[in-house]
């Protein structure tokens, strides 16, 4: 089937920029010798964890449990859990899959430390610990080397866990300056930092410059977007998934609508630096996304000196990818052109 | 169970709090002679659908095609697709729906037109079809009477297809002023209009007011959500979906994270004057979330006197609650903080 015969809208994904992507970045890494962790977050679909584990990656990373069942159940057996878990529901979870693979979690308080230490006692097995250190991104993650090695100093001192190293994102040159002085710290205390995970598709490209690096979480990199595009970090040409879609109105010579809004494409924004509006249509750069309702793309034609017929079909290169594949049952991958197959998206919806 | 003890993040419905909406919405439409064609875009449940068409509702109202075949699967049986359907395949579907329930369709332009005419021949049954105008929204829609005559004209020469009036969201002032003008023109063409379909809950108290409205299209009524209670239509405690979530870290004194970000929220806002951030936290009112990551919700603790601790729980209203409902496979339903069921969200990701 013609890809243009699909019904809309509906993200289409192009196979051979997906396996352009996932070679260049494995490249990348083993040339500065660094380990790659794949983020799955952003395609969710175990057959592509799994070429890039046959790539050369190290392991997966998830951000949530339910992701982390879903790539161990597809044969995934090595995965980095990036989230603070909280309580003993989590911890059961946690426990069962480390039962079954080779499991690794964030820590960033004594919380969840706590309830890394309950799950390696009900597994009966090692946990590896990274603590979560924030590189000046103000989100999760311990402000000081003080924080980090009394979490270290209680890591080591729980039974059946294992304090392998540190976490942060996105890295930056500020992860250098915390890593070396936490390397100080810890290493007077008698603790070896081995692992020093950062992460960020924007920055990837810098991240051999960061001291002290051995490991790159990204996940963006597999499809790139608006905003990784807009970061210099890929081409429009790298973006390998696009949204498809449908003019379904021209109510006037400057507006149409197009049958993908908030539900298909979120609300997510790009520096206005990088553009305006909520995608790229690539038939019609110069045509504004200008606002979406959960069915309308309402685009603003005024600055598009060609503009689109009802019942045409557009391409958006989205702000924001991997938001793009939670929203979706299903995507159709493709080859010149021609579909190759729906895959439901095993992994979307993991919210807990 | 009670629903302190799920696992978060996790939709709640207090179902008391829906049936006092719908019943209040019911109410008010019987009180002002309009019909009720409540929009199940905000709650996705056949169970719910069916409870407002035992309350009075006139039919309902579905954005897109996969929304009309879950209600219609669910034993609906009067469907208003309030979306401009193009193409063979839509209206293919759409015949498909027309063979089984009693359906309607939006249209604001030919295209539109052509595929309900399409969908009438192969079901070889009568579509009924409403002429969707513009009130101001400038979304879809015709604007001007003379484009809302030619398609009334067209409809009537289409074999199948019947003229059963208009149709604009929102409706406003302007509407009144629209109606009168397409019903003299209209009028003067023979063409009568037995239908005036308006919509939108942030106004849906002052819709009697609208000289010639027959009719409310309404979704968001059912469960609430920040913007609707700051459009003075409803209070805060007629707000009937909460999400649940925990705190799971807390970095500074002025800063915590909850598991509840992007991917459970989503990056709608409210307007300014509504409030700040993606969401209003009911026991932390002067908690700003300022931030979302797909699952981090970061807030800003810097005016909230009190300050919560890592493991808390928190209920949080959302800005926009039916962009909440379908991110969302499962929702919770409860009464008197015990969980009542589970219920998988049936119309969730119906896109096309």
């Amino acid at each position: 089937m013609k890809i243009d015969q699909l019904e809309t809208p509906v993200p289409v994904i192009d196979l051979d920029r997906v396996e352009h992507n996932l070679v260049k970045m494995q490249a990348y890494c083993d040339r500065h010798g660094l380990k790659l962790r794949p983020h799955i977050k952003t395609h969710k679909l175990p057959v592509f964890a799994r070429r890039q584990m046959e790539l050369g990656a190290a392991g997966i990373t998830c951000q949530k449990l339910g992701e982390a069942e879903v790539m161990a159940d597809a044969g995934l057996s090595d995965i980095l859990l990036s989230y603070p878990l909280i309580g003993p529901a989590k911890a059961a979870r946690l426990a069962a899959l480390a039962k079954r693979v080779t499991m690794r979690v964030a820590v960033d308080n004594p919380v969840a430390l706590d309830t890394a230490a309950a799950a390696a006692r009900e597994a009966g097995t090692e946990i590896g610990v990274l603590i979560e250190f924030d590189s000046g991104g103000k989100r999760t993650g311990v402000t000081s080397v003080d924080e980090a090695l009394a979490l270290a100093e209680a890591i080591r001192a729980a039974q059946g866990l294992r304090f392998d190293g540190l976490m942060t994102y996105p890295s930056s040159a500020e992860t250098a300056r915390f890593v070396a002085a936490a390397k100080q710290r810890l290493g007077g205390a008698g603790i070896e930092i081995k692992t020093v995970s950062g992460g960020g598709t924007p920055n990837a490209w810098a991240q051999h410059e960061i001291e002290g690096l051995t490991e790159l979480r990204v996940g963006t990199y597999i499809y790139h977007d608006r905003a990784t595009v807009g970061a210099g970090a890929a081409t429009l040409d790298e973006c390998a998934l696009h949204l498809h879609a449908t003019v379904v109105s021209r109510p006037t010579e400057t507006r149409a609508i197009i049958d993908a809004g908030s539900k298909s494409l979120t609300s997510d924004r790009v520096a206005p630096s990088v553009g305006e509006g909520y995608g790229l249509i690539l038939e019609y750069p110069d045509a504004i996304i200008e606002r979406l309702n959960e069915e309308h793309g309402i685009l603003d034609l005024s600055h598009s000196a060609r503009k689109p017929a009802i019942g045409e079909r557009v391409r958006v290169v989205p702000n924001h990818v991997c938001v793009v594949t939670n929203l979706h049952d299903e995507v159709v991958t493709m080859r010149g052109g021609e579909r190759i197959e729906t895959l439901p998206v095993a992994a979307r919806g993991r919210t807990r």
